[in-house]
């Protein structure tokens, strides 16, 4: 088939062969709406610009359209452009992919979101404005497989002064999260033979699925009440922890065991990394700075924006050891690994002039006592269940009495009344029979809108009372 | 060593043992002061703040204070904050991570970028401030890992009508670019079992690196004046082609070979992966649809809005094969392969009001405007340098005689000259000894902002013609 194409008037057009020119425009319209190709409601070109395009005379773009509007295809009216009409073409497909509205909306108490109503948007609008008025035009590049300068200054100094970080701008690293960190980390440490990698059990199961992704063998880490146990040996390239508030079980590293991990780390020349997801939230007097702070050379430090303003900007930061920075910025360099540009100079933003402070202060006030509602609720009504990991993060892990129900079994019931939290058991690195006790659910007391938080846990409190 | 910690005034200080009180603060702010970690500037809570955090009288904190004070650590003011001296603390590390600027700004006409100076800001603020005002909470959390749907419904419409594309919001899935997406498509063939991918030869180097990083064997596709050329076998798994504007060649495949390559696809039951990464760019008549509208079933179609608007928003998409869709889906499920989604809110306006629309076409205008001076600029002083593939795209090649300058010296020359221009022995898959001829030059001439370009095209032509 020899065919003619265009695309100048921003309308694509097959013209078939073998027939005359306006019939072969028509002919292609016309498929072109039966298809859906051009929807209901779009604008064509004007006859003078679609001309001009396909080559034809102006006079044979009148005809072709004025057809198809005696055939129903097309509408015109006086004084406006001609657009396609209203009900015909294939049935739209997003009717499908739309997701319908079934039943009541269900209290949502999962894990891994704050709340998402608490986004400072006005802010944030303010500081794309001036990113937008001030960033130079390379900024709008691929940019620095490191992140923006700008952001990284700004980070170094917020992360020191809050966390405890000992780190410069040459030394971080900005990445779209946690996940993309540890993956670059992961690739980089196999590019140097490792073969296998340390992570706690259990641990956030999207960790281990990384790893197996890298081709890397996961070595599990035994976690007591001081935290994770270095009894791992040097076996493993690296060790992943979560020293400030282990998730899922919620548990506080103590100083020891800080000193335990720094140890190993320096004895068999490992690294450790710390994944800080939560930290900027502890609620009690004894806060925990980073364990990057006391070993800078043997530490990777991770955090992200995702807890404390949205995951929707894709945005986190590692804090890296000297030697790990060449390859880790090798590893950026390809321009799918880089950050997207704007959102990197807004946050900079917040971060510069104090209003990041002000956001997180404001959010730690009301999810402590967000906390305080759960945990005062859970006394009054089910005390038999036992919450722990209280002291930080957004959310806590709550154990079932042995003899209860399983886990699975009160997941499905908690379901079923339209009530959601996170399980336990998927984070354990071998997967445990459901029944077999140790049963406990994570819940997200960050997650509902604030508006929407108090029915919430009314009804997670009134669910998990009719499992006794 | 036992110690205490406090993140409570978004500062993290660390009080040392074996001193008393005011003591132990002093040295814990005069190491934080003297480290880098507070730098000069820096806010300190306030005494009352800072007391209760940590848990001490506030007599004990104003007392630090002014001793430090005293020492020249800290700045104080009558009803001002305390803050940490200027001047104070090791010199600023991002003096060696600023890049100086030496010598002229080159004219730089390196392929890749578009003018970024084009963006437009305006109108991105303004789609931004719409998406903050409307968006739901939920548009602000890790999002759909196809990308958010009312841009997939948007964009099934434009690439229709604009390029031919055959797709429906289900079979998109937005990317960060087409990177990312080659990699998720490499990876998913892999689990499917492929170890061998065809590509271009010559193609963009970027494309085969990311072959290597998943594990793929790259073979070769011989092209020439009718585009790439399908004579490969069955023996790979899919082939990525540039059919619209070969890069770097630019050569447009005729419509026989358009024809060849479904056949092939169809014979082999094999995917073809189209890379339409400047298909919006055409400047003459004879525009060509994308391939992918001829056998959804079989082309994998990747576009992006590096080229159109900035490669800074990371965005992209692929239509796929029905076939594709779950796995692709399930490979992009994982945090880090998420694309930031308010860009994707805002591109979804542009989209929708016809603004995208008409930046393409004033982009298009003004790039082949820009074609033509260079290609007069050429042809009036170096007419012994051979353009081609000019009639589509942000770069050309520039053939250089024979018995010339190698490409090797001509790319040094010109850098001596500060000039910057692409190479082409980069993109061979058998990278050629330089100085064995088919030396070639690729020009973006689509990079300098537009007050730029004169001189850029000038200061270019005036360093080639040195080279004879």
């Amino acid at each position: 088939v020899d065919t003619a194409w265009t695309n100048f008037g921003d309308l694509h057009l097959e013209l078939p062969d073998g027939v005359g020119r306006r019939q072969g425009l028509e002919l292609a319209l016309r498929a072109a709406v039966q298809s859906g190709r051009l929807p209901p409601g779009t604008t064509l070109p004007a006859s003078r610009t679609l001309a001009r395009d396909l080559g034809l005379a102006r006079g044979t773009v009148v005809d072709a359209y004025a057809q198809l509007v005696a055939e129903g295809y097309l509408r015109a009216r006086a004084g406006a452009a001609t657009t396609v009409a209203p009900g015909v073409g294939p049935a739209p497909s997003t009717a499908a992919a739309r997701p319908m509205a079934v039943g009541p909306r269900p209290a949502d108490l999962r894990p891994g979101d704050p709340d998402l109503g608490s986004f400072p948007r006005q802010r944030w609008l303010r500081a794309m404005r001036s990113a937008l008025a001030t960033a130079p035009d390379h900024a709008l590049g691929y940019g620095d497989p490191r992140g923006d300068l700008d952001l990284r200054v700004a980070l170094a100094a917020y992360l020191g002064r809050t966390r405890g970080v000992a780190t410069t701008p040459d030394r971080l690293v900005v990445t779209s999260g946690f996940a993309q960190g540890l993956t670059l980390l992961l690739h980089v440490l196999r590019a140097d033979g490792a073969t296998r990698i340390a992570m706690e059990d259990p641990c956030l199961v999207l960790h281990r699925t990384i790893a197996r992704r890298e081709g890397i063998r996961v070595v599990p880490i035994p976690v007591d009440d001081d935290g994770a146990r270095p009894d791992i040996g040097g076996d493993v390239a690296a060790a992943v922890i979560t020293p400030a508030h282990h998730f899922p079980l919620g548990v506080t590293m103590s100083p020891q065991r800080r000193a335990d991990w720094l140890t190993w780390a320096r004895d068999h020349d490992r690294v450790v990394i710390e994944d800080d997801y939560d930290g900027e939230f502890r609620y009690d007097r004894q806060a925990v700075g980073a364990l990057q702070g006391l070993d800078p050379d043997h530490v990777v430090y991770g955090g992200t924006t995702s807890k404390s303003l949205a995951p929707g900007l894709r945005l986190g930061w590692l804090a890296l050891p000297e030697r790990l920075v060449a390859p880790m910025v090798a590893a950026k360099s390809t321009a799918d690994q880089r950050v997207a540009t704007l959102n990197q100079l807004a946050f900079t933003e917040l971060l510069r002039d104090g209003s990041f402070d002000r956001h997180l202060r404001s959010r730690r006030t009301a999810y402590r006592s967000r906390r305080d509602h759960l945990v005062q609720a859970l006394a009054a009504t089910t005390p038999w269940a036992q919450p722990v990991g209280i002291a930080a993060g957004l959310q806590l892990l709550l154990r079932l009495p042995e003899g209860g129900p399983t886990e699975a079994d009160a997941l499905e019931e908690l379901a079923r009344r339209d009530v959601l939290v996170g399980g336990s058991v998927v984070h354990d690195h071998h997967r445990q029979v459901p029944g077999v006790g140790g049963a406990a659910l994570v819940v997200g007391y960050a997650r509902p809108a604030d508006h929407e938080y108090g029915e919430a846990i009314d009804r997670f409190v009134a669910a998990l009372a009719g499992l006794a």
